[in-house]
C-alpha cells in the first residue's frame, strides 16, 4: 500500500505549486484590493452619496427659481408685475419636502452603508432595513416628480380644455429652473431603483446554492 | 448478561409509546395546512392579486368620469355645454397608461407566483425577478399616482397665482371619479411597496444565520 501511495504522491506533486509564505499583512490588502473595489457594498455608497446629490441639487434649482414679469394680471387683465415662485404651487411644495426627507436620509444611509464597509458583520440586517425603506423613499421622490413634473407642464402647455392658460411663455427662466430640477429628480428615482436592486442581488448572493 | 439486558429492555418499553400508523394523505394535508397558509408565497399572491383589482377599479372609475355641464366657455365666457373627460389632461392620460401597465404586470406575476406554490425549487429566482419589476412597477405607480393627484388637487383649488380656475365646483361627479380612483391608486401604491417588503423577507428569509 505504502509504495503503491508513494509515486502516485510525487506525481501529483508535480502539479502542485511551491508552497507560499502566508502573505503579509500589505501583500493581503493588495489582494483584496479588486474585489473590494467591486464591491457592492462600495457601489451602494457611491448611488447614496449620488442621491444625496441630487436632492439637494434638484432642491436648490426649483428654490433659486423665482422670477418677476411684467404681466396681465389673470383677473383684471391690466399689466402689472407679478412674481413667479416655486411656493405658489402645492405640487412644488410637496416636491421640495420629498426632496428634503430623501437627502436626509441619503445623508443616514450614506453613513450607515459606510460603516457597514468597516464593520461588515451586521451588512446583513442593514441590507433587509436599506430595502425596507429605500421602498418608502422611492414611492415619495416618484410621485413628488410626477406631482411636479405634471404641474409644471399644465405651465408649459396650459389646458385649453379647462381654459388653464400656459405660463412658461412669460416666465422662461422659471420654467427652465423647473425643467432642470425635474430632469435631476427624475435621475434621482433612478438612483433609488438602482439602490434597491444592488440591494437584493446584495441579499440574493448571499444565499448558498 | 442477557438477564440483566431482559428487564431493562422492558422497562424501557413501558415508557415506548404504541408505534403509530404512517400518516394518510389527508392526513399529512392537515398536517402542513397551517404553514402552507402563514406561507410568504400565498400572501404575495394575494396581494399580486389586490394589486390587479386596484389597477382595474382605478382604470374604471376614472374612465367613467365623463360629465357633460352648462358651464361658461374659458375664453369667451358664453353658457354652453362642455364635457369633462379624462383624456383632457396628459396627467390622466398617464395615470390610466401606467395602471394599465400595472394590472397586466400583476396578471403575469400572479401567474408566476402560483407557479412558484407549485414548483418552490424556482423560487429564489422569481424573488430577485420580482423584486426588480416590483421597484420598477412602484415608480411607474407613485409618480402615475402623484401627477394625476397634482393636476387633480389644481382642479379642485384652482390656483390663483396664474389664474388657473377650479373645476370641481361645476363638475362634481366628474371630480368624484377622480378622487375615488386617486384613493385607489395610492392603496395600489402601498400594495406594491409591501409586495417589495414581502420579496425582501422572502430572501432574507433564506440565507443561513
Amino acid at each position: 500500500m505504502a509504495t503503491t501511495d508513494k509515486p502516485t504522491d510525487t506525481e501529483y506533486g508535480k502539479e502542485v505549486p511551491p508552497p507560499q509564505q502566508p502573505p503579509t499583512s500589505g501583500g493581503r490588502a493588495l489582494l483584496q484590493w479588486r474585489p473590494a473595489v467591486l464591491d457592492l457594498s462600495n457601489i451602494d455608497v457611491v448611488l447614496r452619496s449620488l442621491l444625496f446629490a441630487a436632492s439637494v441639487v434638484a432642491i436648490v434649482v426649483i428654490v433659486t427659481s423665482n422670477q418677476t414679469e411684467l404681466v396681465p394680471n389673470p383677473f383684471t387683465r391690466r399689466l402689472e408685475y407679478r412674481k413667479a415662485e416655486f411656493n405658489h404651487s402645492p405640487a412644488f411644495i410637496y416636491f421640495v419636502v420629498a426632496f428634503s426627507v430623501a437627502g436626509l436620509y441619503s445623508i443616514i444611509t450614506t453613513l450607515a452603508s459606510i460603516s457597514v464597509i468597516l464593520k461588515p458583520n451586521y451588512r446583513l440586517k442593514f441590507t433587509l432595513h436599506f430595502l425596507f425603506w429605500d421602498a418608502l423613499i422611492l414611492g415619495v421622490v416618484a410621485s413628488a416628480t410626477g406631482a411636479a413634473g405634471a404641474v409644471a407642464y399644465v405651465g408649459l402647455k396650459g389646458n385649453n380644455h379647462v381654459g388653464w392658460v400656459k405660463v412658461c411663455n412669460r416666465y422662461d427662466k422659471y420654467c427652465r429652473h423647473l425643467a432642470g430640477s425635474l430632469a435631476v429628480a427624475l435621475f434621482a428615482s433612478i438612483v433609488v431603483v438602482l439602490l434597491i436592486w444592488l440591494s437584493s442581488i446584495n441579499l440574493h448572493r448571499r444565499i448558498p446554492k
